[in-house]
């Protein structure tokens, strides 16, 4: 039986299959079929939630001992948005002049399709594993996240699945392939601030309380000072106001109430609690604080809610995950990878309960682009890179 | 024939017109038949615009010669809002122990009605007064007013009218009869501000550009410090910024612009053109100070556009029209009226282009509330206060 050692004839596969979430499109089905022939045991649940699509996860390992390494990712993509706007059609996987075109080429199929062909290489080369290696692969990762990688880790886990140890494929280099591993992520914490004044007429401001010099005392209490200056392994926090909004559309009318959402990307100087903690007493001291008011008595009335799901900081500390990672992208690339915390969310946040996690993938320039692309020798090194670490990591 | 003698009986007539603007609602016919027993001449020119509705006004003279005094007013209202909150139908003009209720009964069908009521007493009293009275009624005060007052002076003036003093009749006094004649009024400015941005992920501020900072800073130039302090004739100068508006639902998007609107109430110290120019210069200055911006080294970029027309600030400083009308408020009060140039801006704005104006009529407090109302017996004083005036302005 045909083993899938060719990273470039997985990929053109997966990017074949329309798995725009919360579709499978295929995509797992694909997957199924192509890690069959290494003998993995694959198990495809599928999760619900009233309100949400339901959602294809697909779970398969090979080998039933320890040490046992997890790869992560996702088979779900972005829209193509204008399909009209790209060069070859973004579910045809076609290669142009060396470059495969397709949505999910770097995010994330290709990751996958690298990762297949390096377990399925190494089996070629040199039979099973000392160990078990194992694919938790979502398909929604794109989407509002609730079917997908926090159930399939406590499904796994209820059926007595642990891991040593954990790389997510995500598309994680700025530039050239092997510059860059993620160690770890900053949190991401969201609120917003709303603050009650008085109508009126803006001909008798002395009979209203305009809202806005509030708001704006508060907004400038967040932004400065800065929260921290960074720490070794992660860049400052940052707070960013993300939006204003009073909507009164009347030039001659002061406006009853205004409010302003921000979000803070923070670093493991902080948890969420302290920040939390943090803001209120900033605001609370800005709203106390009479130089901002003209003339007025009372404290500036706000109400803070804190909007959506916290993301925990975390930083992995893994030596031999992080340096059998490192010293195989430097084999084979000649690259020093940096080891970053920047960037956004990812479900390596989850991971990171169940196992030491990071994060290496392809170049992540195109990703959610029309033309998302990424060039078949990249394939060929990540499979290579991949390769190294398995026979490292379990040698 | 009858004479228009009792404020009373004027008010109910021109309440019972339901003239929501820009309705005539049989107000104007009303009226013209109710000044008609005292010999005045009436025209009912209907002014025209593309888009806006049309709308009829009132022109009434009584006498040839000069000197000339207009009495300037509305006979259209605001709509009765939710007529089943009102104790008394809003156009049913009922008199409930003491007290007579309806839209339009302070704003400003009353005004109108007792100044009609002064002239029929001095008829009958005095005879023709040696000058001339003339009645200036736009039926578009309360609505876009392009086809009331503006139109209905250059309309006059075209026909040769020329008036040497004039009295509005808007409710003036805020607590009491006669406690406060308006002299002028500030002028008003409007703006909005735009500052563009970059939009990008909160993840990543370094790539983009949040606007939301520059617009923080922008907003502050404009609010501090104060125009002015006020004059001996005007309070200060005051800036309200009616809305801030980004309208961005993302909390991981820095947005790509954000915008907030203000609006200028301002005295004599000022002109449009030298408030725009420091508003203007205001912005530039903040847009440039780098103490505002987190190390960027490009100025804000920012775009002003002025919204709406200016009204001009202005001071009458007739000494006969001001001192007679005081002085028949107190002697018919007992109460010294404040000579005030606060409050929104009003039509007294176009006359004072044509000759000196004051603005004196009954208490506001319930004009464009529901169960507008006003007591009868300020009416009856009213009345004696304009024809107080009449007598010592003619005589
Ligand atoms: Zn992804
Ligand atoms: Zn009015």
């Amino acid at each position: 039986m045909k083993l899938p050692v060719d990273p470039v004839e997985n990929l053109v596969t997966l990017i074949r299959c329309p798995s725009v979430t919360p579709a499978e499109g295929g995509a797992l089905a694909a997957l199924e079929a192509m890690v069959k022939p290494l003998g993995m045991s694959v198990d495809r649940p599928v999760f619900d939630e009233p309100g949400e699509a339901s959602v294809e996860n697909l779970y398969a390992r090979f080998g039933s001992e320890g040490p046992h390494l997890m790869f992560a990712g996702h088979t779900d993509v972005v829209p193509a948005g204008d399909e009209a706007a790209w060069s070859h059609p973004p579910f045809g996987g076609v290669i142009d002049n060396g470059i495969l075109y397709g949505r999910g080429a770097v995010d994330m199929k290709g990751g996958i399709a690298c990762f297949v062909a390096a377990v399925a290489r190494y089996v070629e080369k040199h039979g099973a594993p000392k160990g078990s290696i194992s694919l938790l692969i979502t398909g929604d990762e794109e989407g509002p996240a609730v079917n997908g990688t926090v159930k399939l880790l406590q499904w796994a886990a209820e059926r007595g699945e642990t891991w040593d140890a954990s790389i997510v494929g995500e598309p994680t280099c700025p530039q050239a392939l092997g510059d860059m591993i993620k160690i770890g992520r900053r949190g991401s914490l969201s609120g917003r601030v709303t603050v009650s004044g008085r109508q009126g007429h803006v001909a008798y401001p002395h009979l209203a309380d305009n809202p806005v010099r509030g708001l704006l005392s508060l907004a400038e209490a967040l932004l400065n000072p800065a929260l921290d200056s960074g720490t070794e392994q992660f860049p400052a926090t940052n707070l960013e106001i993300t939006s204003i909004d009073v909507g009164n559309p009347a030039t001659n009318v002061i406006p009853a109430k205004a409010s302003f959402a921000f979000n803070i990307r923070f670093n493991d100087l902080w948890n969420a609690e302290r920040l939390k903690a943090e803001i209120e007493l900033r605001l609370r001291a800005a709203a106390e604080d009479k130089r901002f008011r003209s003339g007025r008595e009372e404290p500036v009335q706000f109400e803070l809610k804190w909007v959506g799901n916290v993301s925990p900081v975390f930083l992995t500390h893994d030596e031999k995950l992080i340096n059998t990672l490192s010293a195989s992208i430097e084999a084979v690339t000649g690259r020093t990878p940096e080891l970053s915390t920047t960037g956004g969310t990812s479900d390596a946040r989850f991971i990171k309960d169940y196992c030491p996690v990071v994060e290496f993938g392809l170049v992540g320039q195109t990703m959610h682009m029309v033309d998302e692309r990424v060039a078949v020798a990249d394939l060929e090194e990540l499979t290579r890179i991949y390769l190294r670490f398995l026979e490292d990591w379990f040698g």
